[in-house]
């Protein structure tokens, strides 16, 4: 699909949203003061066939978990459906449920119902999962204002990096990775299926932030829809896009064409939020106390659209903005 | 998968319920007051790859009303998850979301958010709906009682004929409708592809019904479900099953291996409920005046089972309780 086709869906989706549906261009609607969200991970799209069952169940969880953290919410509950192929392994489903239920108790969220059903064709996973809200409102995407800070937690590109280095051809790994370290290799890997959403930093969201939405489709493309929505210009500094030691190493090796695959590689799982400038000491303080990596990458201002600006204020190319497996948001 | 696979998966999974989450027996979850339900339908397995799309878009929907209203709620608020396959045009999505839009409307019921998503697979609509009880309680699958009446709203096996008319070859056609009529096709497979699930009797089931679900996999093990939950043995009177037109002629050419075919073959998405026997003349008078079928079609005693009595007392045998279209409920 071409990568603006989230625009036509949300056209045609639009009109039916009813209250509370934020007009459908949020992540998540409200149901009175609880925060409701939905997200599929389906086999080839957004995991690979031969991923581990255990951590399909995970990553399907997380990657909800994720737009209830960067709402500012708590995790109340889930309901999952499980999308089973005819021709998979039924003995799996017992690993997959496993896997779900250490990730339950690790997040602390109780399961409340699900739906479970064959398919001819591939393996998905349909999660629903509910926030309560930390704060007395849910950023949304809409909310930042020109002046402000722009915010992002944990990593950026890791899970890109895992996903080539998957799939890619060994050649290709060796550009990657460090090949002298496959701990870098195992690093991108796990970060390609076991997103770790920022829960422990969803508490200074709420206090904090103006707009928040987590990062799923790639850096560049959620920032342009936060900007989109709240009908301003952000600038991010590529010297400030928290990357691993993979990361570096692949930047170093491909420089800002590496960097651009990076950041808009998708599957990050990360929040993304712009809060007023007289909030970074606090914002600092609680990453630390809070254990979370949270880097300020760039600001907002008047105009539209996202620019990446490197070294000497060159603006980084973009080829393409953001990986197009979703047809929408 | 075979038929009791539902236990399985139900073994599997209910370690890992929460509080609301009725240990995963019912077909809904409760988060505070609110009922929670999510049921997906998937290309091939709950509807045909050349069903019109806008069809699609309100069975989806209405599956899970079926839900809401055998809960004796009234639905407030959808999520829409639609994963959409990469081969399949685009454009059939302006008439999915235009179907969907009418149903809504139809229904009064918002959109709330949802997820859209490509995959290499099948056409997968899943759907979370939530629902506002319209009494004190949401009658579960394990509330029924000794003594009490069975009750099934609308007519059992419509749909299924509907599935055979669409599928089967032309000579089995003959013996499925009446050949005679038009009219009979045309019904069944109407039924097959947009359930009318009882929302108008809704209310009729939060005052006076003890146990409720809806009937999706079958009469028969849906009543086999009801009765596990709740401990006791079901007799269905097979005589006063209600059914249309079209199933009436069916039954005379096949006789009880006809009936046995329209009470397992599944999709009905009506109420099943249990309600005192003193309960009977209001039921039949809010069946009046809310213009909904509502058929007496047994009662509930000690022991356990579902056991079907024709004429004379002899029991019709049920070689397959019900379609194995779930892995689980």
């Amino acid at each position: 699909m071409p990568a603006d086709e989230f625009d036509t869906i949300r056209t045609l989706f639009a009109p039916l949203a009813g209250e509370g549906a934020r007009g459908l261009i949020d992540d998540v609607g409200m149901l009175g003061d609880v925060i409701v969200t939905t997200d599929a991970i389906v086999e080839g799209v957004h995991f690979l066939p031969d991923d581990p069952i255990d951590t399909i169940a995970k990553k399907a969880l997380r990657v909800n978990l994720s737009d209830i953290a960067a709402k500012g919410a708590r995790p109340i509950g889930v309901l999952l459906t499980l999308i089973w192929p005819k021709h998979r392994d039924a003995a799996e489903i017992a690993t997959f449920a496993r896997g779900f239920g250490e990730d339950l108790r690790a997040y602390d969220v109780p399961l409340l119902g699900g739906d479970t059903t064959s398919t001819p064709g591939a393996l998905t996973v349909s999660i629903t999962a509910f926030g309560k809200p930390l704060g007395a409102r849910a950023p949304s995407r809409a909310d930042a204002r020109a002046g402000e800070h722009v915010w992002v937690t944990g990593v950026i590109g890791d899970a890109w990096l895992g996903l080539r280095s998957l799939t890619a051809a060994p050649d290709i790994i060796g550009a990657i990775a460090d090949a002298r370290t496959d701990a870098h290799a195992r690093l991108v890997r796990d970060a390609y299926r076991l997103p770790a959403p920022p829960m422990a930093f969803a508490e200074a969201i709420a206090k904090y932030a103006s707009a928040s939405m987590d990062v799923s489709d790639g850096l560049v493309i959620d920032a342009a829809k936060l900007a989109h929505a709240s009908n301003v210009a952000i600038r991010i500094d590529a010297e400030a896009i928290p990357l691993s030691g993979a990361g570096h190493a692949y930047l170093e090796k491909r420089g800002y064409a590496g960097l651009a695959d990076l950041i808009t590689g998708g599957d990050d799982y990360q929040a993304l939020f712009t809060a007023p400038p007289e909030a970074r000491g606090v914002i600092m303080q609680a990453a630390r106390e809070s254990g979370t990596n949270v880097a300020l990458i760039g600001d907002v201002s008047e105009g539209a659209g996202v620019r990446v600006i490197g070294a000497g204020g060159v603006e980084v190319p973009i080829a393409n903005a953001g990986h197009s497996h979703k047809l929408g948001r």
